[in-house]
C-alpha cells in the first residue's frame, strides 16, 4: 500500500490510500475556497455530565447533490470535486463542515469558536478541537461497502488504522470513531460509499459507560476483560452467533437494542484498530462483506438496507486495557415498511423497546 | 373533575378523567378481544449495565390505521372502539400492545416472559414488570394538543398527575414517565392526539445520570437542588428564556441537544407531577399552550411540527429530594425539510451534535 498526503486549496489535509505501489499522486486542487470554518463549540450540560457540539455553521452543508455534483466523487476534466485525482482507491481528508477541528481562533467571529467563560457557570464552554475526516471508500459513485471486493476492505482497515494511530497523537485528543451512516433512513447526505473518522478531545459518554461496566467486572474478577469473557459465552452458545471465521465473530448481542444488530468482534483483545495484526485484518473482510450481505438481503428494498456501523475503540490515554475493539452494525429498520424510531423511551429516558428478539434475528440473518 | 374507572373486554382498566362532575360512565365494551399479551422480557447488558425491554409482540401493533377505525376515537353505534363510551374529555387506559405489563405468566408461551435465568450469565433477564398506559387528550380525532382549550389541558394535568400517583405504588414500579410523541417523523403510529405513560421496574439510564449530577453538586454545595441552580441562572441570564409567568419559565438549555428544544420548569422544586399545587398546575397550561405555538410556526409544516414532551420526573423510591420535576420538549426537525437524524456520533457514541445555537433557537422561538 502507498500513502501519500496533498494539500486541498483551502489548506486541508487529504491522504491517498493505493493499492498500487506506483501510484503518482501530484494532481493539484484547482478550486477556489474559502478558508475552512472554525471549530465548533463544545458546551458542558451540567445536568447530565456530558459535552454537547454546538456547531451553527453545519446547518448549511452539501445535502445530497445531484450525481454529477458528488463531492466525493474523482475529478474531471472541467469539474473538480473534493478529491484532485481523476481516479482513487481509498482517501481521506479533513471534513470541509467540522463538528471538530484543530482549526482554532482562524475565524474572524469569535463568538463561534468558543470563549472558554462559559454561557451560566454551569455551562463552561470549550472550543470542539479535535479532527473530522471523511473516508472514501471507491472512486465508485454508484456502489456500496458491501460489494467492494474483499482487497478493499483490507485497505479501508489500514487506511482507518493509520488514522486512529495518526489521530491519537494530536494534543487534546481522547477518542477516535471510525463509523459508516449509510442509506437515506440514516439521514445520510452524500450517496458516494463513504465513512467518517471522528476525533473526539473526550471520551464518549457511550464509552465511559462501557469503560465503567468494565472496570467493575476487572475488579470483580481479578482483572478479567468483560468484553472477552461476553465473547466467549456467545461464541460458546451459538445461537445468536451469525457467522466467523478462525479469528473474528459475528454475533448478535442478547440485549441487542437496534432490530438487527450484530457485532463483529476479533477473537485477541486488542485496543483499536492499528493493534490488529495482518491475519486479523484479512481475515475482516470476507466475514464482514458477508454480514453486509446479509442485511442487504433482510428486506426488499431496491437499495439495500441502511445501517450505522461504529467501531468501539479503546479511549487514547486512559483505560486502554479494559477496552476491546469491536465494530458494532445496526439498522433502523423493522420491517420493509417500517422503521425503528428513537421516540420518547429511547431519546428521553434512554430505555430501548426492541420489537425483535435477538435469537430470532440472529436466525434470520443466518438464513 | 370526576374520575370513574370501567374494564374492557379483555380485562384492561380504563379511566375517564371527566370536566364534569355528573358525567355518567357506564357504556360497556361490546368488543371480544384475546386477552392482553404477556409482558415483555428485559434483558441486562453487561456491557453498558442497562436493561433493554425486548418486545416481540409489539412487531404486528395498530400502525397508522384509517381515521375511521382509529381506535382512540370514542365508540360509535357499529364501531366499537378502545373507548366504549361515545365521547370523552380524557381518558387513561392500559396499552394493548404494552412494553411493560404487571400480567406475568398468563402467556402459553412461558419463553416469551421470561425465565429470569438469563440467556448467557452475563445476561440476566426478566419479566418486563410495569405498566404501560395511553392518555388520550380529546375525543376529536383531528386537533392537537397545541389546540387544546387551558381548562383541558388542566385536566391532563390531573389525569397525569393521578396515574403517577397510582403506578408509583405498583409493587416493582420504580419510576414513571409521561411523555408524548407526536408527528410521522417520530414515528406516531397513531394520528390521534395522546400521550402515554410507561411505568419502568428500573431508574432509566438518562434519570440515573441526571441524578448521580444531582448528588454530586448536592455534595459539593451543602445540599443546593442542581436544576434549581440551573433554571435560577438561566433565569437570570434570560438570554435562552422563551416565554414565562409567575409559577413556570420556559427555557432552552444552554447546551441543548436537539435543534428546537425547550425546558418547561415550574419556579418550586416539586419531584413529580403528583406534587403540583393547585395553582401551579393552572399556570402550566397556557404557558405550554403558548410554547406548543411557538414550535408549530417554526417551519411551514401543514401538520404542524413534529415533537416528543418528555416529563422527568423523580424516581418513585429513591432520591427524590435530588429530583426537581420537568417537562423536555424537542424537535427532530431542524429546517422545513430537514430532519435531526441521530447518526453514529449520536447513536453509537452518544455524543450529540446540534446544528443550530441555543441563543439562536431560543431568539427564533420567542419571534
Amino acid at each position: 500500500m502507498k500513502r501519500s498526503t496533498v494539500r486541498l486549496a483551502d489548506g486541508r489535509e487529504l491522504i491517498y490510500f493505493d493499492e498500487r505501489d506506483d501510484a503518482v499522486r501530484d494532481a493539484p486542487d484547482l478550486r477556489e475556497l474559502p478558508p475552512p470554518p472554525p471549530a465548533s463549540e463544545l458546551r458542558y450540560d451540567p445536568l447530565t455530565d456530558e459535552w454537547v457540539a454546538i456547531a451553527a455553521h453545519r446547518q448549511t452543508r452539501t445535502f445530497l447533490p445531484p450525481t454529477d455534483q458528488c463531492p466525493l466523487c474523482p475529478s474531471r476534466p472541467g469539474r473538480s470535486s473534493e478529491i484532485p485525482a481523476h481516479d482513487y482507491d481509498v482517501v481521506v481528508f479533513e471534513n470541509r463542515f467540522p463538528s471538530l477541528s484543530d482549526r482554532i481562533g482562524t475565524s474572524a467571529d469569535p463568538s463561534s469558536a468558543g470563549d472558554q467563560n462559559g454561557i451560566t457557570p454551569f455551562t463552561p464552554t470549550r472550543p470542539g478541537l479535535g479532527r473530522c475526516e471523511v473516508v472514501c471508500f471507491t472512486d465508485r459513485h454508484d456502489t456500496s461497502f458491501a460489494a467492494l471486493p474483499p482487497e478493499r476492505v483490507r485497505t479501508v482497515v489500514d487506511a482507518l488504522a493509520d488514522r486512529t494511530a495518526e489521530l491519537s497523537t494530536l494534543d487534546g485528543v481522547e477518542q477516535v470513531f471510525c463509523f459508516e451512516n449509510r442509506g437515506v433512513e440514516i439521514g445520510v447526505t452524500l450517496h458516494h460509499p463513504h465513512g467518517q473518522i471522528y476525533a473526539y478531545p473526550f471520551v464518549t459518554p457511550r464509552t465511559r459507560a462501557l469503560l465503567a461496566a468494565a472496570r467493575r467486572h476487572a475488579d470483580a474478577t481479578d482483572g478479567r476483560n468483560l468484553y472477552a469473557d461476553v465473547l466467549a459465552a456467545e461464541r460458546a452458545s451459538g445461537e445468536r452467533v451469525v457467522a466467523a471465521n478462525e479469528l473474528w465473530t459475528a454475533y448478535v448481542p442478547a440485549a441487542a437494542r437496534w432490530p438487527y444488530e450484530v457485532h463483529l468482534a476479533p477473537h485477541r483483545q486488542v485496543p483499536d484498530l492499528a493493534a490488529l495484526d495482518d491475519a486479523e485484518r484479512d481475515a475482516f473482510g470476507p466475514l464482514y462483506l458477508d454480514v453486509l450481505g446479509r442485511f442487504d438481503r433482510l428486506f426488499d428494498t431496491p437499495q439495500g438496507t441502511g445501517y450505522i456501523a461504529a467501531w468501539h475503540q479503546a479511549p487514547v490515554r486512559v483505560d486502554r486495557e479494559l477496552g476491546y475493539l469491536h465494530l458494532q452494525v445496526f439498522t433502523v429498520r423493522r420491517a420493509a415498511d417500517k422503521l425503528k424510531y428513537l421516540a420518547g423511551s429511547e431519546s428521553a429516558m434512554g430505555v430501548f423497546i426492541n420489537d425483535i428478539r435477538p435469537e430470532q434475528a440472529a436466525a434470520h440473518l443466518r438464513r
